[in-house]
């Protein structure tokens, strides 16, 4: 199988994170619970990974690493934790299910909520224009919420425009990195990001059920979760202390430790050759697709032109064939592993008129061969000249 | 080291939960997400994940068996999602800061709690009655919600009454499987049990990071998380269909992968006969510990001369020695791993008295040998003659 869903999810992981888990998990007990050498070992082992990944984006307290069971959590503890009801939120019409549906809710709580829609309707390319949110705030404007790059596009948001936009106006800015995080690089500081949340199995190559936030200084969330924290037992409420206030229960302790050093052979690798590895092969895979015939390619990569940022994604559809039926006979036909549908991207998907077609999305990893993307472009030609 | 904090969580699994993790981590791509071979095979694997349990627990639809990140998550979900202000709840002094604070959450949204006290004040054993349970049931009581055995002193709580009485008055009745499942026979309809949640980690010798809760018909529970579902993208809501709907962005795919490999190897092994291997390793422990001198143990172990139920957990003090103390020297001195303190467990501790002291709890799986009993048993005494 060619795998080209790293969207999704990136399965081929660097070998010593499978063998992390696993010693974790052979070894390691239960993290801040007593004093045993196998809680320590747990304990010791999440406390690295706090300190790596808070290092990794820039945040310099290791207690504000927040762990949890994957990004929704992660952004469903920000948007829940943050607002009350009168208060107002931005958010963009590039966001994931994760980020909206917890918006929704809070909606209809009577938490005020714009969505800024993509600036380009002439051309539909999918771009958020940060004048457009500057445009939005009101005096009771609390936050900005907003992904990184579209999962649907891999169109990159120029966060740190948005990050001093919302410094200006002293709005508190959460940002979804699931798409980015382990291949752009991320800097809370300099952004001005105050919440980061991200997701441990796609680019910073940990298993699933991982993911986390860095919770900035100005940002005081409430718990989401509360329960069983292994200490001050005998507080009624969650302690207040981060990361045990975000934090209930036991942790995946083997997927915080396969993180870590997923987290850390990136390191060795180093971001700039990981993006550099993956836009090779989108270029590649671009070059060879752009002339097939009733081809739509969706998405910005004149950006590309001027060296701006991009994603190693590319969605794609043959004239009006429904993309699960592309995606099928890639898979079934070529063992080409894309990825059909509507992306929980609604909103993109009504921007770009795909909502019955949806899109056929290929997206690349470091792990990805240009063979593998030669196979891809061939196979798509092959398609578009059966029809 | 001799590992004997196995109500934290269980190290040692049977070898083939590593091999699955390990394999799925491997080949499986995020379930629900598409229709490639990767993404079908984490569906597959979690779908099959889903029937196991359900029938493990004597569930009929496996759609109903909702997976979570721990045993504390479920809690949460089950409780923030079925409770209004005005309705009233039951719980015992025996529960779990995963019970406790998120109903005291809930009280302050003005949900009534009341919290059953051990019905032995004379004797101290630590024992729930049904029937005081039955004496607080009022006309604005919604649910009960109770463990099935203490994770303080393995004291197993009478379910199965209690479920009665629950359908009697036309209850909910939540139970707390975290120190059961995977050793005593649970079975939802007999017990009439109409949320049943449940940790990974422990008994069930799954991996860290799993979970969850089986839904009943009679429980109508809101969303607590939203996000992406990978179906029905354009509703603004969380699906209402199970499990969807209390399950929002990326499953553990390769930890659930380990939890139905550990699931299935109890079955070969048979609960009977890990029971009886727990069991007989308490007693040999009780055995010889009982008449150390100074020794308090704590809980009923008359059950025992009944047949009646018991986990494999002693919890102890040595005269007034605090638990940390002869933790650490157990520990270091014998390289025995026990868990000293609170055991997020407060109530039980203002019970029995033991705030400032603790216990020193020993938990016993079906993993550790009648040797690493008596080498913990041999060390208690020396420890105790040393005062």
């Amino acid at each position: 199988m060619i795998y080209l869903d790293n969207a999704a999810t990136t399965i081929k992981k660097p070998d010593a994170v499978y063998d992390a888990v696993l010693d974790a998990m052979k070894h390691c007990g239960n993290s801040g619970r007593g004093a045993s050498d196998a809680s320590l070992d747990a304990s010791r082992k999440i406390y690295e990974a706090r300190m790596c990944l808070a290092e990794f984006f820039g945040g310099d307290d290791a207690a504000r690493l927040v762990f949890t069971a994957n990004a929704t959590e992660a952004l469903n503890i920000a948007i829940h934790g943050l607002f009350e009801p009168g208060e107002h939120v931005i958010t963009t019409q590039l966001e994931h299910n994760s980020v909206l549906r917890p918006l929704y809710m809070q909606r209809e709580r009577g938490v005020g909520v714009d969505i800024v829609p993509c600036s380009d309707a002439g051309i539909k390319r999918g771009i958020i224009s940060p004048s457009d949110i500057e445009a939005l705030i009101r005096p009771d404007t609390k936050a900005i919420v907003c992904t990184h790059a579209s999962n649907l596009t891999g169109n990159v948001v120029d966060i740190k425009s948005i990050g001093q936009i919302a410094r200006k106006y002293n709005l508190l800015f959460i940002v979804d990195a699931s798409q980015t995080a382990g291949v752009l690089p991320i800097n809370i500081r300099e952004m001005n990001i105050d919440v980061l949340c991200f997701t441990g199995h796609k680019g910073l190559m940990g298993p699933q059920g991982t993911g986390g936030l860095y919770v900035g200084e100005r940002a005081d969330i409430k718990p989401f979760k509360s329960g069983g924290t292994g200490v001050l037992s005998f507080l009624e409420n969650q302690p207040m202390e981060l990361p045990t206030r975000l934090e209930a229960g036991t942790l995946n302790g083997p997927g915080i430790a396969g993180l870590l050093t997923g987290v850390m052979e990136l390191e060795k690798i180093g971001l700039d050759n990981i993006y550099a590895k993956e836009h090779e092969l989108m270029q590649a895979f671009m070059g060879k697709i752009k002339t097939i015939p009733g081809i739509r390619i969706y998405g910005d990569f004149d950006v590309l032109s001027d060296n701006g940022l991009h994603c190693a994604i590319v969605s794609v559809n043959i004239a009006d064939m429904d993309s699960a039926e592309v995606s099928d006979i890639l898979m079934n036909e070529y063992g080409i592993a894309t990825r059909s549908g509507i992306h929980c991207a609604p909103l993109m998907h009504k921007f770009f008129g795909t909502q019955k077609q949806g899109m056929v999305r290929f997206s690349f990893s470091y792990y990805n061969t240009v063979d593998e993307i030669n196979e891809a472009a061939e196979a798509l030609m092959q398609i578009a000249a059966l029809r």
